[in-house]
C-alpha cells in the first residue's frame, strides 16, 4: 500500500512527468475526466489561431492547397496510427464515432450477407448500439442485434454471428476487452469484428495490425485531446479496403472529387471512407493535440496508467472505507483500461461536491463515479490529493447539500 | 449599361456598404469565391479564443452545462431559419451536408414507400448524387435514380416518383430553381421534395415554410461564412417529425442521451436528427459568423445580390467582348442565384492569371469560370475593378503563361 511520502518520490521518477507542462490546465483542478474529454494542449491555441487569422482569413478558398486542407483526414489519420498499431493508409479521421460506426459495420455486414446476427454487449456505449439498430433497419434481409454480458462474448461467438461489435473498454466501470483473444475467436468462427477505440486510443496500447483486427472506429476528444467534439477515427485493414462498400458515399470519397462526375466512384483504399467536406478547425485541432505524443511510445503510458489506476484503487479502498463506495472496476490491472469506477446511490451529488473541490470526474447513471487518469498530465501526488478530497466530502456527508442534489442537462 | 462613375454612387447608395467592415478580408484581393468558402467574419477569431481558451482550457468537461455545447446545433438552427423560412425548431444545425443528405433521404423515402423513382437533375452538386446512390444501395427494394437536365424537372415529375432531390442553384451555373413552384408540382404528384440550399442560404431569400416544402439541407461555409468545413444544416417541416425515421439513430438524436440506455428512442422532433457529439469548434465559429445577418433582412440582400451579377455580366460581355468568354449564368435575374460563370476553354488558365492579380474566383471542369457576389462584403467598384483585370488577363494572353497552365489538387 502506498503511502504520502512514496508519492513524491514516484512523482520524481515519473519519466512523463514533463508532459503535463505542454497542457494548459487550470489553477486548483485536478482533472480525472479525461477520459471524457481531454483538456486543451498548448500548442492548440496558436495553432488554431494560425489557421482562423492566416489560412482561412488570408489564405481563403486558396488555403485547401497551399494549406493543404484537402489531406487533413489523411495526415490526422497517421497521427493517430501509430497509437493504434495500424498504418498510416489504414486510419482516416473523419466524422463522428457514431458516423464512421455507420460506414463500417454497413460495410462489413456486405461481406457477411448470409450469417443472421450481429453480436455486442450490455457495456458498448449506448450510441454504438443505437447506430447498429440504424444500420440493421436499413439492410432489406432481418438481423438480430444480440446483447449479451461482456464476459459471455466468448462464449457467444459461433457461427450465426456475422459481425462483433465490440468497445475495447467499458465506458462505465472501465473493463477491458482482450482485444487480441476475441479478435481471434470472432475469426475462428468466421465472423468480422468491428473494435470501438474511443476509451483505448491513447490511454492502452493496441495493436490493430498485429491481433489481425477488422475495423475499428474511435473518439478524438478523449485521450487524444482534439477538444470538444473533434473529429473521429475510422480504421479498415489494408485485406478489406478494395472490396469495402460503405453507403456514405459522398463526394470526397470519390476516385476524383473535382472531376464531379455524375456517378459515384469509390476512391481506392481507405479514402472511400470519407463523405463531405473536412471540418478544417475541428481537425487542425486534432491535428495539433496529437503532437503531445511525439516521440512517446503507449508502452510508457500504459505502464504509468496501470500505476496511476492501482494507486487510486487502493488509496480510495484504504482511506475512504466504510462509507459504501464500491469498487466496480476490475481489480486486477491487465482486466481494466485507464478508468476506476466506483458505485454510489449518492454518486450523483458526491461527485458535485469533488468537482465544487476542484476534483474533476464525472456521473454515469444510475450510480457511478468515474475518474479517468490520463498519464501525460497527471500526477502521483495528485491522486493522493484527490483520495483526500473525497475522504472529506464522504466524512462530512456534504451529498445531503441541495446545490449538489440538483442535476444538470448533462451528467 | 453602368460606367465606372456610376458605381460610386452604387456604393454610396448601398444600404448593405457598411457590413463589410464585418469581416477580415486581406488587403489587395477582390474576393468573388464566398460561394465557395465565405470569409472570415471578424468576431469569429476572438470567439473561438473565447472557446478554446475559457470553454474548453478552464472550464473543460463543465462547459458541457456552463457554456451549453449541448444546444448548439438548436442554437445555431435557428440563427439559419430564419434566413430560410423555417421555424427554429425545424432546422438543427449538424455533420456535413453529404450526411444530413442521407439522413433525410433515407427518412423520406420510408415515407413513400411504393414508388420507384429518386428524381434529380443534372445541375445537382455530385456529392448529392452519390449519396442518392448511397441511400438506394441500402434500401431494401430497386429504386431507380433519374437524372433529367434541370429545364425538364416539372416535366419529370409524375406518379412514379417517390422523392425530388434538387439543389436550387446549380453549382456551375447559378441556375436557380423556382423552389416554390416545383414544390408545388411535387405534391401534386404526390411525391416529396429535398432542397439542398449549399448555395441559397444567406444569398437567396427562401420561404420553406410558406413553399411547404418537406426537407432541406445545405451548407455552413458558403454564404453563411461558417469556416472551412462548418457543419451543415439539416431542416425538417414540422408535419413530417414525429413519423421520421432516420437511420444514423446516434445517441444525441435518441430521447435520453444521458440515460445511456441500450435501445433507441427518437427524441422528438427536429432533435432525432443528431447523431454524434456536436462538433463545438465548428459550431462556435458558425454561431458567431451567424451574428453578421443580424438585422439584416434576405430581401436586402437579394436586391444587392442581383445588381452585382448583374452588373458583372453586362461589363464583362461590354469590356471583354471578343475573347472567347460564353455566359452561361441565366441573363434573368431571377433565374440565378448570386454568382456569374463563364465557360472558356483556357478557364483554368485564365482564373490562375486573376487569382495571381488578387480577383479570386474559382475553376469548375471542365471549362468554368465561376465568380460568386456576396452583397455583405462586395461594393460595386469592386466588380468594376475585377472586370478590369480580366480584360487586362485575356487582352494579354496570360493563359498562355506555364505557372498559370500547373494543375493544383483542388481545382
Amino acid at each position: 500500500m502506498a503511502v504520502f511520502s512514496d508519492l513524491a518520490l514516484l512523482d520524481q521518477q515519473d519519466p512523463l512527468s514533463s508532459t503535463r507542462d505542454l497542457f494548459s490546465l487550470p489553477e486548483g483542478v485536478l482533472y480525472l475526466d479525461g477520459n471524457s474529454l481531454g483538456p486543451l494542449p498548448r500548442n492548440v491555441a496558436a495553432r488554431l489561431q494560425q489557421v482562423i487569422q492566416q489560412e482561412w482569413g488570408e489564405g481563403l478558398i486558396r488555403s485547401w492547397n497551399t494549406a493543404d486542407w484537402l489531406h487533413l483526414p489523411q495526415r490526422v489519420g497517421a497521427r493517430i496510427a501509430r497509437l493504434i498499431g495500424a498504418q498510416p493508409e489504414e486510419v482516416r479521421a473523419a466524422d463522428s464515432t457514431s458516423i464512421n460506426l455507420f460506414k463500417v459495420l454497413s460495410a462489413a455486414l456486405k461481406l457477411c450477407a448470409d450469417r443472421p446476427v450481429v453480436l455486442s454487449d450490455t457495456g458498448n456505449f449506448p450510441s454504438d448500439l443505437y447506430i447498429a439498430e440504424g444500420v440493421l433497419q436499413q439492410e432489406s434481409r432481418s438481423r438480430t442485434l444480440k446483447l449479451v454480458e461482456p464476459e459471455a462474448v466468448l462464449e457467444a461467438l459461433d457461427e450465426q454471428v456475422a459481425v462483433v461489435l465490440l468497445t475495447q473498454v467499458d465506458y462505465r466501470t472501465g473493463r477491458l476487452h482482450d482485444l487480441k483473444a476475441v479478435t481471434r475467436k470472432a475469426h475462428d468462427v468466421g465472423a468480422l469484428i468491428i473494435w470501438d477505440l474511443a476509451h483505448s486510443a491513447g490511454a492502452v496500447p493496441v495493436d490493430l495490425d498485429g491481433s489481425e483486427a477488422d475495423f475499428a472506429v474511435g473518439c478524438g476528444y478523449k485521450y487524444l485531446n482534439g477538444g470538444p467534439g473533434a473529429p473521429a477515427f475510422v480504421y479498415v485493414a489494408q485485406r478489406h479496403q478494395e472490396s469495402l462498400q460503405q453507403p456514405l458515399s459522398g463526394w470526397l470519397g470519390h476516385a476524383q472529387p473535382f472531376a464531379f462526375e455524375t456517378r459515384y466512384t469509390p476512391a481506392s483504399g481507405a479514402d472511400r471512407l470519407l463523405c463531405g467536406t473536412p471540418t478544417v478547425l475541428g481537425m487542425s485541432a486534432l491535428e495539433a493535440a496529437l503532437e503531445v505524443f511525439e516521440g512517446i511510445e503507449m508502452e510508457g503510458i500504459r505502464k504509468k496508467s496501470e500505476q496511476l489506476t492501482q494507486l487510486f484503487l487502493e488509496l480510495v479502498e484504504d482511506r475512504c472505507a466504510g462509507w459504501g463506495l464500491e469498487l466496480v472496476t476490475p481489480r486486477r490491472p491487465e482486466e481494466r483500461g485507464s478508468q476506476v469506477s466506483f458505485a454510489h446511490e449518492e454518486a450523483y451529488a458526491i461527485m458535485q461536491a469533488l468537482i465544487a473541490e476542484g476534483v474533476i470526474g464525472d456521473f454515469r447513471a444510475p450510480n457511478l463515479m468515474r475518474f479517468g487518469f490520463a498519464p501525460l498530465y497527471l500526477s502521483f501526488q495528485q491522486v493522493g490529493t484527490a483520495v483526500e478530497h473525497l475522504r472529506r466530502i464522504l466524512s462530512e456527508r456534504r451529498w445531503d447539500r441541495p446545490e449538489f442534489q440538483q442535476r444538470a442537462a448533462v451528467t
